[in-house]
């Protein structure tokens, strides 16, 4: 790390500087300028120095130089890594689309749609029987009943299973049921339930947090990966900012960002990312140009009687379509893209 | 809530939206002007009806009327609540000041800081046994250990004890030795951690989500007192935006604003709003004059060893001149103030 | 526009408000609900009167209905507008590419890469006369010097030229020389500037500003359209974020919002967007499958030596590699390409 | 400033990096981490250097260690600047207080606000005649002959009078009539303008821009300066944000930032920073309690009839209480306010 002294820093607070810095391990290099005195720190990087080096007099500001994560890096970690879900792998030649209503709201409607979502060439099957929602009043979820209705439409269609878990108390369960876990926007940064599903040998899917940037994100995978559980699966989802045209802001140069600094597979969910169900087809095609892996689709039989993000929701019709129309993207850029409408 | 339909809707789709809201138990009022049509829907507020309703064709957009909150808001329950931790109560005339290290570091660290907090007049001691860190490899606090210091700080000092719980499962453990529980800025969308905390008999201090809204964040207070516990205290303490010269954006308006849409009491944390200690009192003179009930500090004997935020711990001798400050603005805006340094 | 007033706002507050509509012009509608009183206001839109009304008594807020652009809207000019530059369209079938260096630097330069960018299949060349720079100490430009190797350039390659123009004094001059005027992110709502454009007859490229809405970009565009000048074209390039990774957030779900809301052609500027050349060819592949009917690509024979930029220029060898693969893209959602490398 | 080399980049990379830098006229500095290697620069910061230097194969980033700005800042000019206005000094000890409707609207509005204002003890008349606006659909202000109607105002009650301006040809004129001219927030980064009034003798008020870090507004600061004109005021007047239950985010800590990196003197606009008129007055008073030199307050005799900006005005009376309240505060924080209501 480097140290940046203040203007006129005296020669003694340089000294207490390299001292303390000396002290914790590191060696020390000074560079003496016309307006600054900056002081190189070299080490082993442990988290909390820049912290306490930050609080000495005279100091300006401290310049990490490391990346903070490791295991979730490139740097020792150059290959690509393929996450197995089911028989379907996420982060190979072929698109990946999770696809299904936001929340599992019967067994009736889920059957119908997981049919629908199989015949249409949709490789893993998402719903929520867990659901945080922004009101106590809202629906929250079918809980072990939702899993169970999850756990029959695989059985029904073979498509693998996709479900959010939020409390670290239900991680066993959802885990007896589903395919893959996920953590939601919400809980990227619930630091005790990313570390428990690190021991669960299961693979995750991380969604982004709404005001996370893609170095925290990556730290957040770094806690589910140093417990032990290297299936780890990163969702754009869209931000937080001023713009309120669309529900979030799809970031999708999180994409080429993510496959830059990391090698954990990406995929998209512009379903969330844009809020209306008129933008998800577009922000679908141009995620599989940036390079994402797969993406995330709502779809509903009937948005309009959905419990949950109606609005954003595709038909079975329009995700059909989507498909189509993914394919095509995917072979302009190298990819490939299961079959639609496979009857 | 209002529909408005999109230019150019036909008379059939009006239909259908005016037909299923009655379905849904709603009156309906027409209002067809030359560019739109609007329909404005009458009847009581059920979350998850705005949704559905936007997802049928001919919808532009839902308008809602109500305020989603209510046992949080103002308008059914306009007087002040006030919030009792320990003998100290908060949302009264008096600036409520909590003060202490950002991590309970050891038995001699907080045993220090909090006799030199009692001395200096801090009402309330804070320290974390339970961190939620970004890293992995940061120090992630003593946890019980971390939790009986606090409690032995408090019985040779008399100060109540406020503590962050990160986990539903440590609820009943934090809640033995805390007088008031913390909700940090990361869980405040942990609904459920919100809904547990809601079942304790303990007050809670539910700090502002890092990207919330003050309409999230009162849904969030809403969350814990539909469950029964209406001892909440909110803590604003800066939200992310693109400034990047401190390290949260203080939103201050955010003490006006909670005062106008509900009765709860709000404190203020410059530490964490601003990052830098140099900020911390100006800040916290700036809260008590919006109207702020309280604030929260990080003090530390020595913040170039603290193990977690020094860059923004006062030293002591900064938070007694602190506290001498505060006093003189309370009086200017008609609160009273601890006499500070009362030894 | 509909007025929402406050909770138990007395029937007198009420009549205030519909008496004043009146006076205004509106047909009045009032919705008495339990918990809110609301009033519809139909009639002409006449800016202001929202801002007058909230300002009475018992207001809660105001909705506006009706989009606030009309010249810039689908709703009254439902077919695509195309923009002619030279003999170059924007908006019809073909993605265009507008490309080179961020400044104008010399005559040597500016040729060099103009006669490379002709090689590699770009359609329109763009270079910097007048800089807006975030320091008056950076290069600001060649001004006139700069305008005439721009249209020398062009008389050697035969690419039209597009160029900034910052003071409403130079637009005269800058449109002497230039095919297609552009209004730099930071200018987007200086009004002055807009308004004297709309009376030029040059196409005009408007960048979306650093932290403007959709909304608020096409009440730009309206600018223009309403002094008389049609003929605009719209250039997503980021908009401001928390996200420090990259240098703007890449908004591409503004490309389906643009072409939902608007008739206006539109294009997108990866190397602003992302302020990192290695994420330029992602997003501009993005881009093409969101639906953008062009780019914006900055290119420097010598990026290291650019003094202007450099770290988001690309190469004129990688400029070709990304034509080339642009074409895929566009071929796979059904648009042309240029056929890059036409020697 | 400071290069990172990428991981594993090659020495003949590094070689490359050092023999450009020499060539620009550095002294470099080599540190070779287990990781990474640095390469510290030392010398004459010229901007753009930084940008061609990121450009360079195998250079992760560039770490500006020296400030931008060097005239608006505070390490080669310590002591604060005061600004005169007529016979009002900004920036020493006493709170001055800029007020007025957001537009003039006509003479006899103008004037009977005017002296309303001067009985309740402002001290310097703001109204806008040339009026940027987000509609070009409305109303655009009187121009000329509303700065006619200021200096009437002036004559008749001897306040001192600030107004906008928009566009550099109106300069000469506006400073003809006005005793200080006004930079507006959407043109904090119109360099011309910048420019320019850097070339007027009388003081400006430099507004921050929608998404203006602090160093980006006191480089807009540098370049009026630089130009000869160091008579400059800034005012924060709120930041863009994702919040919506204000119009902007005030972002008060941008007043001890402002104090602790520049000697220029800083005052806060309540008004536009949260555009509702009942959060004003304690803003105003947080404001003050942080270190403001002033205030700028939108005062309108009948709000409801304003052309611009009524939710967010206040009525005289309510003006004359904030300056009551005000005077409390500015005490309290060792500060002199003008004694409110001195008829």
């Amino acid at each position: 790390m480097i140290i940046v002294m203040e203007h006129k820093a005296s020669p003694q607070l340089v000294d207490a500087v390299t001292t303390r810095l000396k002290q914790l391990g590191f060696d020390t290099h000074l560079s003496v300028g016309v307006e600054r005195t900056i002081i190189g720190a070299i080490g082993e990087k442990r988290p909390g120095y820049m912290e306490m080096l930050g609080a000495m007099p005279g100091v300006e500001r401290i310049v990490p130089i490391l990346q903070p994560f490791k295991l979730a890096g490139r740097e020792w970690h150059p290959e690509p890594t393929q996450v197995q879900v089911g028989d379907i792998t996420i982060g190979g030649d072929e698109i990946i689309v999770m696809a299904g209503p936001c929340a599992v709201e019967g067994e009736v409607q889920l059957l119908e749609i997981a049919h629908e979502l199989k015949r249409a060439g949709a490789h893993i099957l998402r719903g929520g029987a867990f659901k945080p929602r922004t009101s106590p009043y809202s629906f929250q979820g079918l809980e072990e009943e939702g899993l169970r209705i999850l756990a029959e439409a695989r059985r029904q269609t073979g498509l693998p299973v996709v479900t959010e878990v939020t409390n670290p108390k239900d991680i066993q369960l959802v885990a007896e049921y589903a395919d893959m876990l996920q953590i939601g926007a919400r809980n990227m940064q619930n630091f005790t339930l990313l570390r428990e599903v690190g021991h669960v040998n299961k693979p995750v899917l991380l969604k982004r947090g709404l005001a996370a940037t893609v170095e925290e994100w990556l730290m957040a995978a770094e806690y589910i990966i140093s417990g032990g559980n290297s299936n780890v699966v990163l969702c754009e989802r869209g931000i937080r900012t001023y713009e309120t045209g669309t529900r979030n802001t799809l970031d999708l140069s999180a994409v080429p960002a993510v496959k830059h600094y990391s090698h954990l597979p990406i995929i998209v969910d512009p379903s969330h990312g844009t809020g209306r169900w008129r933008y998800v087809t577009p922000m679908a095609k141009a995620a599989v140009a940036a390079g994402a892996d797969g993406l995330m689709i709502e779809v509903h039989c009937r948005p309009e009687e959905a419990l949950s993000d109606g609005a954003q929701s595709l038909t079975p019709t329009n995700f059909q379509q989507l498909l189509s129309k993914i394919k095509d993207v995917a072979q302009a850029v190298g990819r490939k893209s299961g079959s639609p409408a496979v009857v």
